[in-house]
């Protein structure tokens, strides 16, 4: 479920007027800014977009752009983007820069939809002239690229339907791949990246039943290998997404010196998704508020935008 | 483009009316069927079974399963079907036979355009509960499924944009594979799977520049090699589709016994695409216009059928 606080009586008009005021003249009024787009969902926030376009005959977006700067710029950019537009930028940064485990790449054909993944395709091109594939063609290697390739050209299917058998055959391959420490073959890729979520959930629990212990316990933790690292992430985000971003957020925060780029993307992605079961799962495992956490550990606008992702008044 | 002709007045109504009629009591009136049919486009052929359904409360497909048969049945059942849903029930028919160069798997991916593969995927999950790679991973083998679900699950840009130097340097990586007799190898799955067909074009053209001729040439032509056999298909369905199609069509009915199936694929495929300017090559290259070609090869209401979607009267 989702944490923003939409008022019940919204004027999209009223709050591109809002936003022009707040980025008007000398300095920013970032409080302006955080209470109109911090409180309005994907629909909202796109057509305030267009409102303002009309009203004022600029982009919204790019006059952000130039009024912000630093993690709160960030957080802004990421969140008033359609969902999909959104997912293709993040995915693109990923692959420009050096990455061990591509969480993005991960968590966008883990966790989206098969629709939705499609949708990122689509804004891919339209975005970056050529295809997400092509781009992980070009920048990653080896059995990486062979997964992360499979992994954003899935269409999965979204059935309930499942094959009990196949489940219990493909748990076994899949130990079979860990005790030998032969993961990268191309059968151990190809179960991940083509079955339905559903048929994995079950491939995973006759794992368990089998061999007494979590698939995720058995793979190898082994962050030096970007494979491995990946494959690992990857199993985990097909496991359960809301643990994995669970530990996302608590990684981001326990590490001298914050996150922020991981902190405000599993905010900003989540939001208006799950995150309302993922602050509960936080608080179950560290006996902290994910808002206290965040208090804590951000300041100024920045903080002040996450919070108000987050369901708090501030 | 098409070859049907189309009245320029149709009432869909009178459509099924005279659909109901043909089908009705003993025996079948199969010049009526073709009549209406093989003169209607695909969004006409759509609502005339929705009309049917709702005069008659039948489904008009299941009728007409019921009533045809043989190679007639085929052409009928595979022309009312919308075309993402007749691309999905043909790849799952090949799937389920044994097939040596999977014509249909690389036509679909090759020749449809990104959004149409899209909806064959789409289609592919609503009827057979399951996607197509999943459907591949369990009926292909080796390099061959690595070809073909790379194939499937592209989503490939549809810009004009090129990189001129990447197609040089790939087009080098790809005679070096044929020198090298290295086929098999990700780097030419790849290529051919993620790069965009305009792409593609520059890197064959590339190739044909550097080495003095055509990539299609150069290919190993052996026909007992399944991942070969299919990879020499791919190249020639990306580089010219019209040729690829004069061909099978051309194959369809040079063997002693006509490949039905191929023959009716092609032109049930192709009828509302491109399917002129395939008669048209035809015609270049055999000297007998396609329409007299399958005068002969053909008979009864089969023939009809396919008469009238190649715009001939009959």
């Amino acid at each position: 479920m989702t944490t923003i606080a939409v008022p019940s009586q919204v004027s999209i008009r009223d709050d591109a007027e809002a936003l022009y005021k707040a980025c008007k003249g000398w300095g920013t009024d970032g409080k302006a800014i955080i209470e109109v787009l911090g409180r309005r969902n994907a629909s909202q926030r796109k057509l305030i977009r267009l409102a303002y376009e009309e009203l004022y005959e600029e982009d919204l977006v790019r006059r952000l752009e130039k009024e912000l700067s630093g993690d709160f710029e960030k957080a802004v950019y990421r969140w008033i983007l359609d969902p999909a537009d959104r997912d293709a930028v993040l995915a693109h940064v990923e692959l420009r820069e050096s990455s061990d485990e591509h969480p993005v790449l991960v968590e966008i054909s883990c966790t989206r939809s098969s629709e939705e993944l499609l949708s990122i395709r689509r804004a891919y091109h339209a975005r970056y002239k050529r295809s997400l594939e092509e781009e992980i063609f070009d920048n990653a290697k080896g059995d990486t690229r062979k997964l992360l390739i499979g992994m954003v050209s899935a269409f999965r299917f979204e059935g309930e339907e499942i094959n009990k058998k196949l489940a219990k055959s493909e748990a076994k391959d899949l130990h079979e791949a860990i005790k030998d420490k032969k993961l990268d073959n191309d059968d151990v890729i190809r179960i991940l990246t083509t079955r339905s979520k559903m048929q994995l959930q079950a491939t995973f629990n006759c794992y368990r039943e089998e061999e007494g212990t979590s698939i995720t316990k058995n793979l190898p933790n082994n962050s030096k290998n970007e494979f491995l690292a990946t494959l690992r992430i990857t199993v985990r985000c097909l496991q359960d997404p809301k643990k994995y971003f669970e530990k996302v957020l608590r990684n981001s925060m326990q590490r001298i010196g914050t996150d922020e780029d991981a902190l405000t993307r599993v905010i900003v992605t989540r939001a208006e998704k799950d995150l309302k079961e993922i602050k509960e799962l936080y608080y179950k495992r560290n006996s902290v508020r994910l808002e206290e956490a965040v208090d804590k550990e951000t300041k100024g606008d920045y903080k002040d935008m996450l919070l108000t992702l987050l369901g708090s008044d501030v």
